[in-house]
């Protein structure tokens, strides 16, 4: 029997403990990765050289990476005196690579040898774009960085984020997300990690037509600016909503009411403790409640349980949710 | 029968041929590198990061690495654009596992694996110093990266080099010393990248006393402002000098009269044709003639021949260097 094809598309840190649960067993790993970051190490970078954002690429090749455990600390170092301050030394690699092979994707794929990577990562696109959210006053907010790290009034809630210069789709994520039998979709940042890879043209589209199983992994935590007082339903509405936005624009005769694309959502159950919750209080994030009564007519299947990690940051457990990943595709 | 053991004494780009030519034999390879460099993307890591100089150090490792050409590439790739240009990565690197590693020698070890590297590379000294040059009109330049390039009238003649502050050797780099059964000092700039090998305290006295044979391959070239019309005999009166005039502090007795330290002096007689050395010749630099008749009392034996790359930069032959290293510890 084939090993099953396990796509998984995010960015930022969240989908760390998927990739890193799944790269354990014997499936055939890809992590599509946004291409919308322009904060920190990546702006710098893709302003002196012109380059497409290596931070979530950097982060997924890291969380795919072999046993060599010295090789991810050092990609993810970051340099913290003088003029290389704030650098990331995964960022750095990615650039000289792409410098020495005149090429983006080679650059990772080199990358990824080096790490002895289990799977593949591939950009969302290889164009350059940038992330844009309209506030429901109508103001609107450009770079993943400033919706990230809102310098505006965080209590306003984002109306909509759109990415200009539009842009199409790597050809190697439409044929990943084609061929997979598994799309898994976050966790991670919903407008700034997530969504901007169902922005990129053709995404959606792929992700509707794959015969994969779909999923998403529901977040733990709201985020300040971003996600405040969302529920689990708010959360899967919005993905839900731009899948089938994006897929407005496909051909298929009788489409017009917006179907699911999910078949399962994993949702944590287990709340936190009180200490280690705290810390994430004080900066406006709380704890994910489902809010069940909105789901009664819902067509997907929701995987419910204790997904948390023990201990330290408030993260998913990356075992417990590769095994539920896992037994969706038995 | 064991293998034998090799040491390479030297620094900058002349020590590549000899290193990258023996690492294809069955030997203990060491290379002992210089740490006086103070130029460039070194200078900058030095000055903000507070670290020892890693360019001569990576130049080493590169020399020493396994198949992986593209790792080699990584490794001396300089950076052009924006705040990180002049940065070499491979400088970066060593510099980012300082950092993790807290610690320079687990640097260069883990660089080292990274690169699959054959041999070892060991800096001469783990002491922060500086290499400081009188002229012969009285004048001092401070600095290694203002003896290699002369900001200085560079008719003058260089007097004498010395370390300030004077500093330790290395423990390991006295232990291979004493273990080797051949060392190989040089190619080099003599001045920046031979001698201050020498200058650091009980390296010297460790070549003198090791039964190893002991081996000076003389420059091909002279250098414009360093060693300007040296000839053989010059190059090798000057490393004769500064083995032996460190060697006053030995407590050995009648050692008053210096004896010759080298037992072998590898010595190029084809001279590169006139296209290949005109551009040389426009940067002040000249072919190094033997000067026969100053050799003939000399105790050490001269293998004298053609050792030059037949294109390219005028450079030692890395296969027939090594072929005559092996020879005299055959």
């Amino acid at each position: 029997m084939r090993n099953k094809t396990i796509v998984v598309i995010g960015g930022g840190t969240g989908i760390f403990s998927v990739l890193s649960g799944l790269k354990k067993y014997p499936v055939n790993l890809s992590a599509i990765v946004t291409m919308a970051d322009s904060g920190g190490s990546t702006r710098v970078l893709r302003e002196e050289f012109g380059i497409l954002p290596p931070g979530d690429i950097r982060r997924a090749l890291v969380a795919l990476a072999g046993s060599e455990k010295l090789l991810a600390s050092l990609f993810n170092y970051r340099f913290k005196e003088g003029g290389l301050s704030g650098h990331n030394f995964g960022n750095l690699l990615i650039t000289a690579l792409e410098r020495i092979k005149g090429d983006f994707e080679k650059a990772i794929e080199e990358a990824g040898k080096i790490l002895n990577i289990r799977g593949q990562v591939i950009p969302v696109t290889l164009g350059n774009t940038n992330l844009y959210a309209v506030l429901e006053n109508g103001q609107v907010i450009e770079g993943e960085t400033n919706i990230d790290i809102p310098k505006h009034n965080p209590h306003l809630k984002i109306k909509k984020v759109y990415l200009k210069p539009k842009i199409k789709a790597n050809k190697k994520a439409i044929a990943a997300l084609l061929k997979a039998d598994l799309i898994v979709i976050g966790p991670g940042d919903l407008y700034t990690s997530i969504i901007p890879n169902l922005l990129v043209k053709g995404i959606s589209r792929a992700i509707k037509r794959s015969k994969a199983k779909k999923v998403y992994i529901c977040n733990l935590m709201t985020k300040w600016g971003e996600t405040n007082n969302f529920t689990g339903y708010d959360f899967i509405k919005e993905i839900e909503n731009y899948l089938n936005r994006l897929a407005k624009h496909s051909r298929r005769a009788g489409s017009s009411v917006p179907r699911r694309v999910l078949d399962y959502v994993i949702f944590n159950t287990k709340k936190p403790l009180f200490l280690r919750i705290a810390k994430y209080e004080k900066e406006g994030a709380a704890f994910v409640n489902f809010n069940k009564k909105k789901f009664l007519k819902e067509e997907f299947q929701i995987i419910k349980g204790n997904f948390l990690r023990t201990k330290g940051f408030i993260r998913h457990d990356p075992v417990k949710v590769a095994k539920a990943l896992l037994r969706i595709i038995q």
